[in-house]
């Protein structure tokens, strides 16, 4: 049997069986304290029996570096209690197993690379758009990580003609997109999220908008074949047809791609980053960390 | 011996040898009709001796498909005649030898890559900023190709407060960050290069803000270890060090990485690209496209 968490800042989802198709058990936690939250995780899998090996889908700011005395540790975070805690090799300790580490983005890029809407791509991205904005990518069968691990939520988008005021909520840069276009941001400035707000609201053209750019950016520096839109936000009625359309119109034929056609839903629906954190703990029995 | 281009917009770079630090012969020959500038490089490598395998590190976009029938074609180029013009199999075939092909960035990104400034990274990006703007990147050993291949150029900086009224010269989009920091657009909106303008000219502080942003972007959407910027504009005095400053400033403590640090020259100074086809050629003889 292989244990999948992903570990979220609202909540961790853990899940017990051979693979992403074959789950046996699963069940959700709320994210509070680490003490609290991995404890209970803890628990929950010894309950369940033995497991040969862990695939953890993190949250970040994680270290992902094997060589670093930190692996596994979520780092700088502003969440309450979490900074420079270990979250992987307490998991690994107390379960007594190893763990496959990758950032949640990553791990969903992973499942869907492997059994959903980017399989046979060479270079696919995942994106979620809920609580942040986060972003993971594929090539040409590995994720990317880096000198730490990509943050695509914080570039900075032109600003929407009709959306100059609002000052943007992002801690750290104020109107990057995360800071415009995540739930909190739409809550933030209208008060509701998108899915409440009329039809014909003009936040759904601010915030397409807003996510068009960050497909045209990821168009312009991956050139990928899949940009897979998850996350709450996502699941606003039109959204993701709005967005096509303005990356179209934006995209143009320049990039020799058609960015309506690349930009997709996830094929899992909201399994993608279970998926990988199952793919995470088969790598890491096979022994890749 | 190998053969190594690099096949740019204004002049083909062609060199002989056992490796880029081992060149027995080496030419430019100016870019002007297909026809000329192919016969007249594949004359040259006849006039030099037979080569076992050629490494082609071309302008684009290019079609870099191995199971595409235009793969090696230069595909929708502005470029006069150049427009599905079939360049790589034209000289695989009429030098009797396999041709490994990349972007010219993608190839200098392998090049600082293996021998330069960039040795050991996971992640490495090379940019040029010259006649236009491209970036190409290595991931955990590979180039980045995707649907097509990276345009780097393309992204969409915000705007400079104090550069509001230049509509920027990209034909494709304006005022895209090719349409607003390339040496043409420098020339359009200044009348000379930068190096040409006084060093409190407001031009310097502009440009470096929309390279800066340039590296804010790859940071948020690759978290690289190095940042390699080379081209003609880069030879400016100073302009290196006001990028490094502004990315530092910009990227604060965010994405975990020191900007100042990672943003650097070319190890190879202009020798990056052609240091990358002479690994192009070594892997097309080794049996990889
Ligand atoms: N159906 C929906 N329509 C619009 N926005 C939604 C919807 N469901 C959730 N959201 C927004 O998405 C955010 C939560 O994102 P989600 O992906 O569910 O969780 P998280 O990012 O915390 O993992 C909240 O800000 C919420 O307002
Ligand atoms: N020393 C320099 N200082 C500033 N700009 C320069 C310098 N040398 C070249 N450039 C500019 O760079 C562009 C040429 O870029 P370069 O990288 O040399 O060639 P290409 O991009 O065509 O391969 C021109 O627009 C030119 O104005
Ligand atoms: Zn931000
Ligand atoms: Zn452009």
């Amino acid at each position: 049997m292989l244990g999948a968490i992903e570990a979220g800042g609202t909540k961790f989802v853990a899940a017990i069986g051979r693979g992403h198709d074959d789950i046996v058990a699963q069940v959700q936690i709320p994210t509070t304290t680490p003490d609290e939250t991995l404890q209970r995780t803890i628990d929950w899998f010894r309950a369940n029996g033995d497991i040969a090996g862990l695939g953890l889908a993190s949250f970040g700011p994680v270290d992902l570096d094997p060589a670093s005395p930190e692996w596994g540790y979520i780092t700088n975070t502003p969440k309450a209690g979490w900074g420079q805690t270990s979250v992987a090799a307490r998991l690994g300790d107390a379960l007594g197993c190893p763990v496959g580490l990758d950032t949640d983005v990553n791990a969903a890029a992973i499942g869907e690379h492997l059994y959903g809407a980017a399989q046979g791509c060479d270079v696919a991205i995942y994106v979620t758009i809920g609580t942040g904005i986060g972003g993971g990518a594929v090539i040409n069968g590995n994720t990317v990580k880096g000198s730490r691990h990509p943050e695509m939520g914080h570039i900075l988008p032109r600003r929407h003609p009709q959306d100059i005021d609002f000052a943007g909520i992002c801690p750290a840069h104020g109107d990057c997109l995360e800071g415009l276009a995540s739930g909190p941001a739409i809550k933030a400035r209208w008060g509701a999220s998108l899915s409440e707000l009329a039809p014909d609201h003009v936040a759904h053209d601010i915030i397409a908008d807003y996510l068009a750019q960050l497909c045209q950016t990821q168009i312009a520096l991956y050139s990928p074949q899949r940009i897979i839109l998850g996350g709450g936000v996502m699941q606003t009625a039109g959204l993701l047809d709005k967005i096509r359309e303005q990356a179209t119109k934006r995209v143009g034929s320049y990039f020799g791609v058609d960015a309506g056609a690349i930009i997709t839903p996830p094929g899992l629906g909201t399994r993608s980053g279970i998926a990988g954190a199952f793919e995470l703990a088969k790598r890491a029995v096979n022994g890749k960390k």
